[in-house]
This record gives C-alpha cells, sequence and structure tokens, in this order.
C-alpha cells in the first residue's frame, strides 16, 4: 500500500461533500476520491438489504481506485450496513455516527443530547444507540427535521427562511435543555450558523468535523498521511448527470468540481 | 362489468388522496379503491423503466380489485407511462396531466400560462407538451418548487413560513405575466389558499379537480355512474407502514382513513 493511495468516500448523493470539506481541510495533501450514487438517493427510504447492497457496489467501485481508507459520509449506511463492509474490505472503513456520537458524549455537561437528522436516521436509533453505548446516563432527544435537506439543495441556508424554520424545528429540543446538538445529517452543516444562532450556547458537534479527525488519527496511527506542501488531487464520480451534482456541489464544498465523471454501478 | 364495481386510484404516495378527495366530492356515492405504493415513493427520481415496471405492478393489482375505472393519480406515471398502461388494459385510464392541461388552455386570456411541480415533472416537458398540443401559440413557463412537497407533509400549510416560501417561489413566474397557474403536483392543492393569497387574481388549476371532473364525463358516458343516496366505501391500500400514511393523509383526505391494509406488490 502507497501513501499517495487516495482517500475514498462514498455518499447516496452530495450531502457526502461536507464530509470531504474537512477531510481536504485538515489533510490538504492527501488525494481524494468522491462517490456520489445520486442515480439512487436517497438510500435512507430504502429496505436495510437494499441498502447494504448498493453500500457494497459503491465500496467495490472505490476499491477499485486502490484507496488506501474508506469513509461512509452517508448517515443511512453509517447505521445500517458499516460493520458487513468492514468484514468485507481489508482497509480501515471509517463512518459518519461514532464520530459525531463521541464528540457529543464528551462534549456534554448536563449529559443532555440532541441529535437532528433525517427522518430515517433519527428512526434508526443509531446515534442513540452510539451515544448510550459510550455512556448509558445521557439523555438524548432525536428530532427529524425534513425541511433542512430541501432548504440546502436550494441554497436558503440564511436569511428569514431558513431562521423560522430552524426555529419552529428546534424550540421543542431547546425546551429539553440540551447542552449538545448533533447534526447528525450530512447537509446540517450548511444551516450551522442559522442553528448556532437559535441555539445560543449549545455545542454543535458536526459529524463531518469529527469523522475528519477521526481519519486523521487512524492514517497517522498507519503511517500512511502524506507529508508535502501541494494539494492533493480531487475526484469526483457520480451514477446521475454530473451537472446538478456540480451546481449544489460547489455550494457545499465551498470550491470548484472540476474533475468528474458519470458511471454505472 | 357491474356499476358497482369500485374506481382505482393509484400513486406513488399520499399525494394521490388529493385526487380521491375531489372524486369523491363529486361523486360520492362510488367506491373506491385508493393504493400508495409509500414503500418505493418517490417515483420522481427512478428511471423511465423502472416507473413503468412499477405502474404495472399498480395496475395489476387494482385490476385484480375488479375496478371500472383507473386513474393515475401520480404526475411521474401520467406524463411516463400513460399510454403503456392504456394498451394493456381494458377499461379507461385517466392521467393527471391532461386534464390540467385542458383546464389551463381554456382559462387563460393572455395565453401565458405557469406550472409548478416537482424537478421531475418540470424537467419532464409534460405539461408543456400537453398545452402546446392543444395550443401552440400558448407561452409556457415552468418552475419547480422543491419545498412545496416537505411543507405539506410537514402540515406547515399556512402561517408565516408557507407565506414567505410560496412568494420566494413564485415572484419570478408572477413577474412574467402568466394569468393561469397550474398547481401540477398532487401535494400543492393543500398549499393553495396560500397560493392564491400571492398570485391575486392569477387563475389556479388545481388538476385534482380537473381529473375528477373527467372522471364523471366518462362514467357517465359509459352508463357507469351509481346513482343513489349513500355513501360510497372507500378501500386504502400501502406498501410501507400504515401509521404515517394515515397521520399525513387524514390531512389530505380531511376526512378519517379507516379500511386500510399492508400489501406487497
Amino acid at each position: 500500500m502507497d501513501k499517495n493511495n487516495p482517500i475514498g468516500i462514498f455518499d447516496s448523493g452530495v450531502g457526502g461533500l461536507t464530509v470531504l470539506k474537512e477531510v481536504g481541510r485538515i489533510l490538504p495533501a492527501e488525494n481524494i476520491i468522491y462517490l456520489g450514487d445520486t442515480a439512487r438517493v436517497p438510500y435512507g427510504i430504502r429496505s436495510a438489504e437494499t441498502v447494504t447492497r448498493y453500500s457494497f457496489e459503491c465500496t467495490e467501485f472505490l476499491l477499485r481506485q486502490d484507496i488506501k481508507l474508506l469513509i461512509v459520509a452517508c448517515n443511512t449506511v453509517s447505521a445500517i450496513s458499516l460493520n458487513k463492509i468492514r468484514e468485507k474490505v481489508p482497509i480501515p472503513v471509517i463512518g459518519v455516527i461514532e464520530p459525531g456520537a463521541r464528540a457529543a458524549v464528551n462534549s456534554t455537561k448536563n449529559k443532555k443530547i440532541g441529535i437532528i437528522g433525517t427522518e430515517a436516521t433519527i428512526k434508526s436509533s443509531s446515534y442513540l444507540r452510539a451515544i448510550k453505548s459510550l455512556d448509558g446516563d445521557i439523555e438524548v432527544c432525536g428530532l427529524p427535521c425534513p425541511l433542512f435537506v430541501p432548504l440546502v439543495e436550494e441554497g436558503w441556508t440564511s436569511g428569514v427562511i431558513a431562521r423560522l424554520v430552524v426555529e419552529r424545528y428546534l424550540k421543542d429540543i431547546m425546551d429539553k435543555g440540551v447542552d449538545t446538538l448533533v447534526l447528525g445529517c450530512t447537509h446540517y452543516p450548511l444551516l450551522k450558523g442559522v442553528i448556532q444562532d437559535v441555539m445560543n450556547d449549545v455545542c454543535l458537534v458536526d459529524s463531518a468535523i469529527e469523522t475528519a479527525k477521526v481519519v486523521k488519527d487512524v492514517l497517522a496511527e498507519m503511517g500512511m498521511l502524506i507529508v508535502r506542501s501541494c494539494e492533493g488531487r480531487r475526484k469526483f464520480f457520480v451514477t446521475d448527470s454530473t451537472e446538478k451534482f456540480i451546481n449544489v456541489g460547489e455550494r457545499f464544498l465551498q470550491s470548484r468540481i472540476e474533475d468528474i465523471t458519470k458511471i454505472e454501478l
């Protein structure tokens, strides 16, 4: 295995680009390949069996690109299929739920944590289980926020509509007195500004940032970090039209998406 | 064929209940069976081949219930597979696009029509084609409104958030001077109040109402209308959990959903 081999990231769509952004920020020299299975998004509405099959197909595609580490940037796959992927592949596999859960447990003082995510993620109780396995005394309060993903995809991440929607969803979770809130969906970091305004001094845990930190630690332990001053390469693969992915994705990444290819899985 | 045989309606989810509501309003004595393929919603993100396969499965299920007429209450299926279904079945098949397009053409004075719908419906240009085939001189302006479906499913159909979202989407279409606006998504009739407030004296065409009128005309021509004073039966079938369907669906129908069964297609 060569250090210069890329890190592989896959997600059901554009959301995982928030993870790519954070990995690129703390590990700028790494080469990264991103796969968005945009033809079959969203995974959250599918059966566990189907999600596992799709995630194997994504994993196999990335393994063929000689990746040195795999990041599962999809909450649904992280909740359902992570261990099955780990059993199948010879490289480290990092999901987005464990890092977010651990950071939340480290952050909370009053042992009350809120989780926001898609309906599928909240229903799966995956963050709840991950947190309880670290500290069974913590109270966890989960809340689906179905309008956040379309708000982010429209680019309406600031202004009065975003503010009112965030206030409406988060009122109940604030009333419960949580001191830590996990952004349990890869889209939500784009609403972080508004959410922080509304939640005052509640600590926001961004699973994308926490996942990137774990990636750095694991690569360092393996002796596989690239040390150089120039920027790594970024390659993108999608399973549906590249056009919409670029339009929405550049807002997620806050940089250009250039080397992009449509593939079939 | 017996008059007392039910009318069959299918949709990918709850949206088609707006069509059921209007059919039930103008034909209260009819027996109606509704099938929502909620395990595979939304159809709009799938390939034409897959949509056609799913729609055949829904059609076959309803034919086994001895329906006398089939309503395809799904915009995606109406756009993609309507003729293929018509070729396969021996009963009348009515979609939601033709009735909405015809009503819009009859309504417009200045020959400028706006269409709002999901991204898939607008991209398919199905309303545009249906309108142009009736009057080639009409200007058609299509606009996807991705936040409307989650707004409706959350039940946020009035109040300041709904008003601001509607204003933001519809500003451009108002500036274009349309005098008629087609609600080209089965969810949108629930936002009709807010949309009418924002659009002032623009005529709103509700495809659900127009479809119900066509159903009445076709059954009358066939001599298959039930004439009696008591209410018809309503039966519901879904492919995913009945619970969420009932919660959201009762808002769509504005009446109780009682006789409901989960099936596999």
